[in-house]
């Protein structure tokens, strides 16, 4: 039976934090990190505010895995959108693409997720994922290099200056003012013209910096 | 009588506020903002914890001082960079250039304003400045379209991507763990082969990335 009870109380344990993470992941994606205040996760999950720090450390832990969370199914786009039988730049160029595509249809989440200011504890995961991001663009380069549909290039450096390049030129349209305002001239989240003034630019910037050939 | 004694009060006052602020500032040239914890900023001015209080409203706001005075520098001497009567595209490589020297010249400080996780309060300033180098490298590239030496591109996107790309690329070759790397290879600061491997390859992806070709 204590065996039982136990498990039990694990489990119930196990629930709460989930209903925690995804209140806060939910504030989160609706108005940044900046909307999800501990008291406001803790009311809209049902529980007292002190209770949240029996299942996260601290509220940086707690914004750390939403950060983790969201953060790891854009990283886990790029990876797909970077495999296939195609030459590495049109990969490279589809991969961007679809980054800045489902930036601008989700931009709230992502400006926290590439520019919000945040805790440095978030922080620190930033600078991870955007490794990341540099290492699967870097292994393409690397690629294309070798198939010779490249220059040769430091294709590390050339990585992280495609992350910069995209997250950086991003971030004044993911801006909030600049949400109200594309927000206004928007009519839906798939016009195109709109996605076509801002993303191709920035492309084209990364696609000549990658090849040295005017696209 | 009372004037002259509440004029001097303001000057001892401002006096005792430089000295903060220039502990802090030594402190953060030396180790970055997680060097200068408040108790030791104060203690190497020589006034009680408690009274830095007094003079910044607090230590995100004395940060925040620190960070705007150095980033400063170093927009100052990219401004003067891209002046002149060359092409827009020497100006803009000069200036890359001579950001990403000083910065490895002085990699602490520089990784402190780069990339050094930081309060959401100094992480707002590192956002305004970052507009202000795109602003800068936007109007040198406007000049090189309106002259014809550059092609017809999204000025402001980028500019955007030049800031994103040389501030991304050194994250990594600035963060404390290379920094003692880069210190153990590295014979003396002016060691141009340590430089060129690292600057030129960013250099030539911003180039062709504003030109469409190969640099």
């Amino acid at each position: 039976m204590a065996y039982r009870e136990t498990e039990k109380m694990r489990l119930r344990k196990a629930e709460i934090r989930q209903r925690i993470f995804d209140c806060a992941y939910q504030r989160v994606s609706e108005g940044g990190f900046r909307n999800a205040p501990i008291n406001l996760v803790a009311e809209q999950a049902g529980v007292a505010t002190g209770s949240v720090y029996r299942h996260f450390e601290s509220k940086a832990e707690l914004f750390a895995e939403v950060f983790r969370r969201a953060t790891q199914i854009e990283l886990d786009k790029v990876a797909t959108a970077l495999t296939g039988d195609e030459p590495a730049l049109s990969r490279l160029e589809h991969a961007l693409r679809q980054f800045a595509e489902r930036a601008l249809r989700g931009p709230v989440m992502a400006w926290s997720l590439i520019a919000e200011p945040v805790d440095p504890r978030v922080e620190e995961e930033r600078l991870n994922y955007r490794r990341s991001y540099a290492e699967f663009f870097e292994r393409v380069i690397l690629e294309g290099v070798e198939a010779g549909s490249l220059p040769r290039q430091d294709a590390h450096l050339s990585a992280t200056c495609l992350v910069g390049a995209l997250a950086e030129s991003l971030v004044g349209p993911l801006s909030p003012p600049q949400q109200t305002a594309a927000a206004q001239h928007m009519p839906s989240a798939q016009d195109s013209s709109w996605q076509k003034v801002l993303i191709e630019p920035i492309i084209d910037f990364c696609m000549q910096g990658v090849s040295g050939q005017r696209r």
